[in-house]
């Protein structure tokens, strides 16, 4: 029975490309967060067998998600657009930021009480992703994106350390919970309220809205892209940073596709998210 | 050398596919206008074999344009498309509502002092193409679409005879002019300033918040398709009739695509357009 | 903890769209096959609410697959489609034809020694889908697709049952086994040799190369496309397809994206696959 | 009325993208043609406002064509996908190869006799073109492409040529005339039959089919695109490339897209085109 699954996999393999990628599951303890953190990383066909060195892209997941949601969307679309040249080789980091137990366990990208996970990205996981893995090293070899929690996670970054990634994807991003758009009006102080908490506290909109020149001439060193479905319970968010972000003079692209906010939408971004991250890698 | 185009013109019948449709120019003398108005007429191939009876669309140009603009964008597109099944075999009239020196010459979908267009096409030019060609004759065989002063007017003319077309298709639709975005802040009184005073005078964003809830119903018999440019001057009219659409609960599909307000966005628009015309006409 | 998940399913119905279809698993006791047979059914949203008739489609899946293929990725698909109107509501029926463990137990669409799944299926499995379920009932209001074996068994159906589809949509198809390109050079006789042999039997390239005119005229009642990757092993049929199509003056529609043999591609053809069967129910 | 016409412009201009790459019509007198050949060169925006060096891009019509075939097509797409950043701003340069008056001015890529083509293109107008504009200069910089006789010209220039372009996009290529597709047979030993004798004796078929091993790893060196509609009346030739390519293990990509061999294919085949040409270029 076991050759047999061994012969079926054979075939799989000789019917798929031969140039597949693989996820490997790693993890780091983190002083910072006290504790240990998962993180999935794709690394490309071919990775490990030359000294060959790798741009990198972190891929942030959404509120109720860990790093385990987006290997098995990331893993097919990588392969063919790396395949076909569209994108080229990058190693894609996956950390975990939450899980689905919004209300009595902490997630989230920011800073929040007892659990500075903003710290935790800058200070350890990225250094050590890029100490571990033959890839970064510099804003021109490095991209971000994520998807809803995770699509506004990585607009903040880019807005608070502009000299850190080259571009920024977010997909249906949250930017800001001003109308409690996510939660709703929480009369319990649990995690999650603290999590809502802080996505109005780094309102990425209001960080638009209130940036002095100076850092607008920083915002302008990366290339931003929003991208939300017309029926997406967040769509006026990512109409509002584009507005903003064009009144500010900060070049970026905004498309609004048929969805809403699920997985088909962000499994289908991705086709449009790697060739970004790819050609906004420095030459 | 008469002999030598006629057999280019062979040959390249002989490539492209055999089921092409063509172009007629008429026209219609107007009383309520006092005046000839001409239009294009694409009849698809195998139009007139038989007795067969086709759908009706209404393509409508924008300011500065006539009904010689549409045409050769329009003729590859609807062959290919209904060809291939995408879009049904259909009538598409291409009226004239102005022309390029709109300072002097007055144009425009609405009725305006001594021009009342709008009464023309629907007591005169659309009974008149119904009675010349095999076409149309209800809602559900009727549809409209247009780019910019031709995307508002379809939006409009749907809001105001909801009984008359099935579907509107708006390409970077202008459909208000409250902050002068088209014309500026004019101190002549000249034909531009009529029209621009008529857009704000029909605005389709206030019709939808002011719309009773009886002309809602009315609204929701439509099918509405928005469609502008993510870096469009007119972005924000079609965004925010989309958040108006969705506020008053009448269904709408809004895309925003990379682009500006010109013809390329236009001729691509077609690709989506057609076929939504087409799904949407009667059964 | 129960409530805790409720509230989160909650949350997320809110987020993605009201209209959602259901896949529900139904099975029917075959006295052709003398065995239980399951199959996934899709019922579109408001399906029951009303006694509205709907059109059917069966979906097909490969060698190696089950029934339990289709439905994680036919669901979002056919939802999203169907509330922007790209798709009309339609049932979407899944049947099992195998398993993977292929060398042990019997699969495929054709009839076998000791197993007549063809016959099972035109006899027992479709008039019991169209009792149990409102939809179907005529060529008009039926259609079939499905992916490699699938994409075969869905090609060949329509061409031995010219009466009963409107259209066939097949996915990387597995047309022929001439070259040995499935399986191999088998000294085995085992149940993957059966099926092997059984696509050669039933060539459904060789069956447009024989069809006698009057088959040609029954091949031409149907809508027919192929879509296969340019680098799946097996592109070569599809292209032989089209090239055969086109000699016997058969319409069809070819595409050759890029991608391999894989869910990727298949999942993503959805999205042309739908639409396509969906305008060619009758009206 | 000339100030209206300025105004026109303006707001135009305005409407339209700030960044606007420009057409400049150009000529070379060739001494190996004896004649002067007109070229069209697209600028894309900010070309000459410093000392940037950018890449080069050939885009060769087709038989019947001429050097003003593409500008109209290419601006608006080259335009709108530099700005995006969906490709790097290039100098893009069409040269004439010949005229609508196929029977009786020779016309072709290909040397024939008394117009050595080939020759004068790398002899004289790329070393030219290289001398009066600031781009190309390697492989890593050139990159080429066309349409029917267009791209076999740039594949056999490719094949013949492989130290000179990185990549090659061929739309609707004409690669071989062994079944008189195009001509047909012809009696008349006239400028028409020399041209489709020419592309017989330069079959891009045969000289993948008969390469050398040493030939296949130099053709290894350029990335191959080949893009051609599924109704078109060469479709077996970009469908026999592909195979001979696979045979030869050249990587290369086909698409089969929905269409003829017309301006509709071209246009859209410009989409994928300049993308596949940017991403492509050294680094």
């Amino acid at each position: 029975m076991k050759r047999f699954f061994l012969a079926v996999a054979a075939i799989f393999a000789a019917f798929s490309s031969a140039n597949a990628g693989k996820v490997v599951l790693d993890s780091l303890y983190s002083r910072t967060l006290g504790s240990n953190v998962y993180f999935n990383v794709y690394l490309p066909s071919g990775y490990g067998k030359s000294d060959a060195h790798y741009p990198l892209t972190f891929l942030l997941h959404g509120l109720y998600g860990t790093h385990q949601d987006w290997p098995s969307h990331l893993t097919p679309v990588a392969d063919e657009l790396i395949n076909s040249g569209e994108c080229r080789p990058m190693v894609i980091v996956m950390p975990n930021a939450g899980g689905a137990d919004v209300k009595h366990v902490q997630n989230g990208y920011f800073n929040m009480p007892g659990r500075p996970y903003e710290d935790f990205f800058f200070r350890e996981l990225l250094p050590e992703v890029e100490k571990r893995y033959n890839c970064g090293g510099r804003k021109g070899q490095r991209a971000i994106m994520g998807l809803s929690m995770g699509g506004g996670g990585s607009t903040v970054y880019c807005q608070r350390h502009p000299e850190v990634f080259s571009s920024c994807y977010a997909m249906s991003p949250w930017l800001d919970n001003d109308g409690n758009q996510v939660g709703g009006r929480r009369s319990e102080k649990d995690c999650l309220a603290i999590t809502c908490q802080s996505v109005c506290d780094n309102s990425a909109l209001r960080f638009v809205q209130e940036a002095s020149d100076e850092t607008v001439s920083q915002l302008r060193t990366i290339k931003w892209f929003f991208d939300c479905g017309d029926d997406d319970f967040l769509f006026d968010q990512s109409v509002k940073m584009h507005q903003l972000m064009r009144s500010r003079k900060i070049k970026d692209e905004l498309r609004i596709r048929d969805g809403v906010h699920n997985w088909e939408y962000w499994h289908t971004a991705l086709r449009t998210a790697l060739p970004f991250a790819s050609r906004n890698f420095g030459r």
